[in-house]
């Protein structure tokens, strides 16, 4: 998405009226809805479009493993359990039933993995293939994770390492179900997200919603083998690794049990000190990607 | 659809494992979920695409109110009231604020009419507009119908005027949200669809998940004053009104009670006779358009 988009977003999200049940409408990885006396539902959708998040080339079980595992990963940031989802695929008269059908074993695959029920399809002609996948998920009320409240003082940690993604990990990634999982029935996560626009991007969508600044260490963060560098890390996206912070208590305590090698990349600061890098010889650096900078306070 | 199209469907219907929470999968217009004590959740996705369910002159407002009402009928033909729903929309990168923004309004526009909260979106790059909306719902346990209930003996009603509907009526059409509230919580509903594939095919749908045939009277089917005829009342589809079937007491009661002019079109006869049109010479008759043969048992 381009600037404009997002402010065009923004404007909707400030101009719709929910009504009390909705506990988070868009803006996060889900929405958050009322459902029961310890539960609320997650809501999160998502499409894929060929040319943009697959190419023609793509094999069709990796397109529909993709549709399914994007959402599975919106499901994960916010701590929850994958449910139900529904499955609408636009495709082209002549695409052979062979096709669809590989595409539906990708869906069905990772669906049974997770124990996803698909209760729900929706079949449309379209000149070149889009999967759009919707989710519903539960999560307990106290594991419920979002954005919006990272802490002054929280270690930000990552899930894995990062870049390179698009030369084929974004088509076969593990979503962080169970990583995720792991976290919000042990620690205090106060805020995460997952690595979709990249991680600058989308540790500038957790600052934005806390109110907060933070700071990362150059050489704390994981760098993919495939990943063209530093800068390829910081920005590619479609990593769909969990980004999170939690307190410097919580953080020492996950340190001592972590099972799942979650890596501690840098601090929560005050709003004002922005986003800042530390490079390897301490110096401050901004390795803000372009197209980007409206979205952070850099000092 | 074509035939080979609902055969995979149909495959996968039967291939996918359910957990004992979900009431019914894919199959009819709605999943359903259990909810709570009293309730079900309802949830189903539809996607519109440009070139086939509107075109590039069409107004981009409408296409947005579009997206929303195919979901709402959905909704509507469950007995259900919807209450949230999430929008993907696959854009153009060319296609200009202007146009999203639109789209946008014809989407919350018509949310706001029906109280529905959009809590989520997704925009994508695509060659052509895309629209994806998913939509959850909630109906009270006692007032849920499916396709499968028809019972032999019930009569079949439709809620308004078939045909004609592609020169305009898709694109503007209001869900029967209401007229579906009132038939749940008045009557004893045994089965419900909305029509978009066509009076004859919604039809067959119902015959086929309830084991039934079905009599449809020639001369009380309402045609539109914009249809090319009786042929194409029965299958041009998109007229988004509600086909239902009730017995003859509660159909007698429905009629004495009737202030949104349901018309009796027909009846619920034993599966073997299949489906089968009487004209108004009092004589058999198969209007059945082509490609569909193969849903019909005509004798």
């Amino acid at each position: 998405m381009n600037i404009n988009e997002f402010a065009l977003i923004n404007k909707f999200r400030k101009a719709i009226k929910l009504d009390s049940s909705v506990v988070r409408g868009s803006g996060d990885d889900c929405a958050v809805i009322k459902f029961d006396r310890h539960r609320y539902l997650l809501f999160t959708c998502d499409m894929i479009v060929q040319g943009v998040d697959f190419t023609a080339q793509t094999k069709p079980e990796l397109i529909g493993r993709k549709a399914l595992a994007v959402s599975l990963s919106d499901i994960a940031a916010c701590g929850g359990i994958p449910r139900y989802a529904t499955v609408a695929l636009g495709a082209p008269r002549n695409i052979g039933l062979k096709k669809i059908n590989s595409i539906a074993k990708g869906v069905f695959s990772l669906a049974k993995k997770y124990k996803v029920n698909i209760v729900g399809g929706d079949l449309s002609r379209a000149d070149k293939i889009v999967l759009d996948v919707s989710m519903l998920g539960v999560v307990e009320k106290k594991s419920l994770v979002l954005r919006s409240n990272a802490q002054v003082g929280d270690i930000i940690f990552v899930s894995g390492a990062l870049g390179g993604s698009r030369l084929g990990k974004h088509l076969t990634f593990t979503p962080r179900i169970k990583e995720a999982r792991y976290l919000v029935k042990n620690f205090k996560i106060n805020s995460m997200i997952d690595i979709s626009d990249g991680l600058v991007l989308d540790l500038s969508h957790i600052l934005e919603e806390s109110s907060v600044g933070a700071v990362l260490y150059e050489n704390r963060i994981p760098i993919a083998k495939l990943a063209a560098g530093l800068k390829n890390a910081l920005s590619e996206g479609e990593d769909f690794e969990l980004l999170f912070t939690l307190s410097p208590g919580e953080a020492k305590r996950l340190i001592r049990n972590n099972p799942f090698h979650f890596k501690p990349i840098g601090e929560i600061v005050l709003k004002k000190y922005g986003l800042r890098l530390i490079d390897k010889k301490a110096q401050e650096k901004n390795i803000i990607p372009e197209g980007f900078q409206h979205f952070f306070k850099v000092k």
